[in-house]
């Protein structure tokens, strides 16, 4: 650890007890106390610590931001480990406004880059996902987050990479030659395309890479819609993937169930926190109606030339029309659910304003509330309002920025995903609500379309972490839903910290290959023992 | 050879002098006679012969249908090696129409695979090259070749691999469970990405795969532009750049130069053959008035729902009228072009025609020839058309279909990419125009797009292989256009075996990562030894 102070400055090293508690904080069960956390400030940095760590045996858990919250924060897959955090590589290093791409480092954010272009590219959008807009770029694109836009696999995304390898050495992925000029547009490059392996992976850590951006459409919208009945998901799914196939939908969408949408409109009233770990149904049933809630609402983005988004408009309302009720928004109506919002906010006003929101628009003002966030998301901005839904199940007022881990939120993502077919997913469904249900747990259940033909079937476990109880409740429950959904023969798209171990025994094969190839490149173990089960 | 004689079948190995020579023969230069070619029937066998290979050291070249052709056919880096070619494996595994994707061995073409296709689930498309229509889908997609509609990055639609490793052992790519449902929809999987360590190199050879289709289109036409003044290229390569990121053009397009033109619709003539390697540009120009050619011309095709071909024909009217002459081509469009051309295949007919057409559609009767077969390659059917563009340089008549190697044709591709800008492609073309002039040869381009922000910038070196002075000149020529781009920082996209040796020294850093997973997969160099300076 001298040696590593002396690299990156005693003022960037944390040992002490509050400090690694503080790095320690997850909203997941089970804190992993680290040992340390490291601040290097340069790739140069990384690669010095990263040898001396190999000269001394320390495991090194290498984390952008740490907010992956829901999948462990920050913290390793065991504790007692160096937590080697990058958030002071913070450099937007370039944007090519022409190829539009940006280069940045681990430690750059949704909000930072969306800021940047603002002031300095405004042609340009990034993507971002509903979650914490201070979350690093490469972080969750490496661990293969999705977002909301038509940049939303993030890790396709990704182009060209600036790697620290195990022996301290770097490597520029995509073969050369020397400032190829390519690196950050040709995504595989010449030879073996490699940048695969450093994603939901321990061969390396990235300390750059470049981003696809997109070009500001001439026009955008989003929709918005509500299925009639619940028992028509299967066939909403459907239709989703053959709009996604022919090409109608381009941008990501979301399908969200009623606890989803409960989660980001309120909290769990505080005299049900102590006496339910599952709101009963009567009480879901009743904030459904008080807040125009139905079983399933589905949303997204549409852009391009204003003829292209008229046309999809048309097709949409032609395809959905059917299963529920659609409304597109737009900056107009945005504007006006703004204003109505705020008008409300005056008490003598809001009687009124609510009785008319909900007899014209069919909303309660709460939902009116969410649809600025909502459209400014799917243009790539970040909000720190969908965030929060952390603290669907917490004592403490949603803040206006939301810090689950030092407020102690208990979520547990658990996010299989499975062929985009109405088959596919109400198996799922079926499988796990009842668990939910036996281990006394909110269903929440979010769809997101991950490409065409793939959907991921994200669901939280909220629970309350001072419940040594519900604690443990919620760890059976994930358990319970591994099983049965890789039984099922449904993988997970990503995974939290907790549940690493098992994937290894989920694919000996590939799991084989996955360790040969640890074992060449890091055969101490140095970078994130456990990672991804290897 | 006994032991592996034994898993395939004598009726399966190759080993007679004729048989060797056959199989060494290649379009460029060098022809590297193989030791033997080995044909195994399944995967099974696959794993046996590549484990007997390991026992023995004997090095083996996997080869899916040999078409590899301007890039080193079925031949291997260096001679005496054993070809295993998989063309036995031929099986369409699985065709999931609702998931839109099929699974086939390595011997499956393209030509095997639109048929089955069209007898079986005529509602989806596949994608194929303009070359040759016997390739091997899985094949090209490994070595990274692009195609002509929606799914032209053919690596980019590779979706769940079975890999047989230089040990023997199967493995399956994406992370599992067993029979994991999203194997062939999901691309990236769960834990590290490593499909794309299969591509480019000689880790593994692929039994097995995943392609995406597309749904068969509601509306489908193609365009046809011609660019008036050769001056404005740099602005046509920025309007696709800008047409692709803003999600106009959404298929692959081609920008082709003269000699592109003249050697699909003619040859040389036999007469000047044996005395330049070069055309003369008197004799080029007179060509391109009689055929009526462009010295550059641009076409893509155009799918959707009606509405979406009609605004996007609009679009493209608009950003592409002021550089030249745009026209769109659909099934009523094709039909006469393809009776205009039977019928003035009637010897009195052919004078009257031939008029009218360049009257009227400002073209020659042979270049309305071509139109039904580029139409019907845009829509994923691959043509023998296209390919006999080998023969451009040859004695022998183009065939109906093509053999380059048989009929002893000279061809090498040399492809680097560029980021799509007309800059970028202007200092390319700058770059290696006047070396094709140095070396006296044909300077064929043409600039496919590989995705919205890359160009491959492909160029053929057509020379006489019987002479010999020719052939060297040609291999000078190569190796002057790989220093010039690459010390100007451009990478090919994919190389040919003649000159795959030079790629370690572009890029040190990667070398050494890709030679250190080699080391950890097959130590004893089994697979494929200097494949991508592997």
């Amino acid at each position: 650890m001298d040696a590593i102070t002396r690299i990156v400055g005693s003022d960037h090293v944390k040992r002490s007890p509050a400090d690694l508690e503080a790095a320690g904080r997850a909203t997941v069960p089970e804190p992993r106390l680290p040992a340390a956390v490291v601040y290097p400030g340069t790739a140069e940095d990384v690669s010095a610590v990263v040898r001396v760590a190999g000269e001394h045996r320390i495991a090194l858990w290498a984390c952008s931001k740490g907010k992956n919250w829901g999948y462990g924060s920050a913290t390793a897959v065991s504790g007692n480990t160096v937590i080697l955090h990058l958030e002071r590589l913070d450099r937007i290093i370039e944007v090519n406004e022409e190829l539009a791409y940006a280069v940045v480092e681990p430690g750059v954010t949704y909000r930072q880059l969306k800021r940047y272009l603002q002031d300095h590219h405004p042609t340009l959008w990034c993507d971002c996902t509903d979650g914490p807009p201070d979350g690093s770029i490469i972080g969750n694109a490496l661990d293969r987050g999705v977002g909301v836009t038509h940049y939303s696999d993030h890790f396709g995304s990704l182009c060209g990479l600036d790697v620290v390898l195990a022996n301290g050495e770097r490597v520029r992925t995509g073969g050369g030659p020397i400032d190829c000029k390519t690196w950050h547009t040709h995504k595989w490059g010449v030879g073996p395309y490699l940048e695969g392996m450093f994603s939901q992976s321990n061969y390396g850590v990235v300390v750059k890479a470049g981003v696809w951006l997109m070009p500001r459409p001439e026009a955008f919208c989003s929709f918005q819609f509500d299925l009639r009945e619940e028992s028509d998901l299967p066939s909403l799914v459907d239709t989703v993937r053959r709009l996604m196939l022919d090409g109608t939908l381009q941008a990501a969408s979301h399908i969200v169930n009623d606890i989803v949408a409960l989660a980001i409109l309120t909290q769990y009233p505080a005299p049900l926190l102590d006496r339910y770990s599952r709101l009963p149904d009567t009480f879901v049933d009743e904030m459904r109606e008080r807040y125009g809630v139905y079983a399933w609402s589905f949303g997204g983005g549409i852009q391009g030339t204003p003829a292209v988004v008229r046309v999809v408009k048309r097709t949409l309302k032609r395809r959905l029309a059917p299963l529920g009720r659609l409304v597109f928004l737009d900056d107009r109506i945005v504007g006006v659910a703004r204003a109505v919002t705020r008008l409300a906010q005056v008490p003598m006003m809001r009687g009124p304003i609510e009785w008319m929101v909900r007899r014209f628009a069919g909303k309660s003002l709460e939902m009116l509330a969410v649809a600025p966030h909502a459209y400014s998301v799917l243009q790539g901005t970040p909000s720190d309002f969908f965030v929060r839904h952390a603290y669907f199940k917490s004592r403490i007022p949603k803040p206006e920025v939301a810090d689950p881990d030092r407020d102690n939120c208990g979520l547990i993502w658990f996010a299989p995903i499975a062929p985009m077919t109405g088959r596919d997913i109400r198996a799922i469904l079926e499988m796990c609500r009842p668990l939910f249900e036996r281990y006394r747990f909110d269903f929440y259940a979010a769809l997101l379309t991950q490409n065409a033909r793939s959907m991921i079937v994200l669901m939280a476990i909220f629970f309350l972490k001072e419940d040594a109880e519900q604690v443990a409740r919620a760890s059976e429950l994930y358990e319970a839903l591994s099983r049965a959904t890789s039984e099922a023969g449904y993988q997970p798209y990503r995974i939290s910290v907790t549940g690493m171990s098992k994937l290894a025994d989920m694919a000996p094969d590939f799991s084989a290959l996955t360790r040969c190839i640890k074992a060449a490149l890091d055969p101490d173990h140095v970078l994130a023992p456990g990672k991804y089960g290897i």
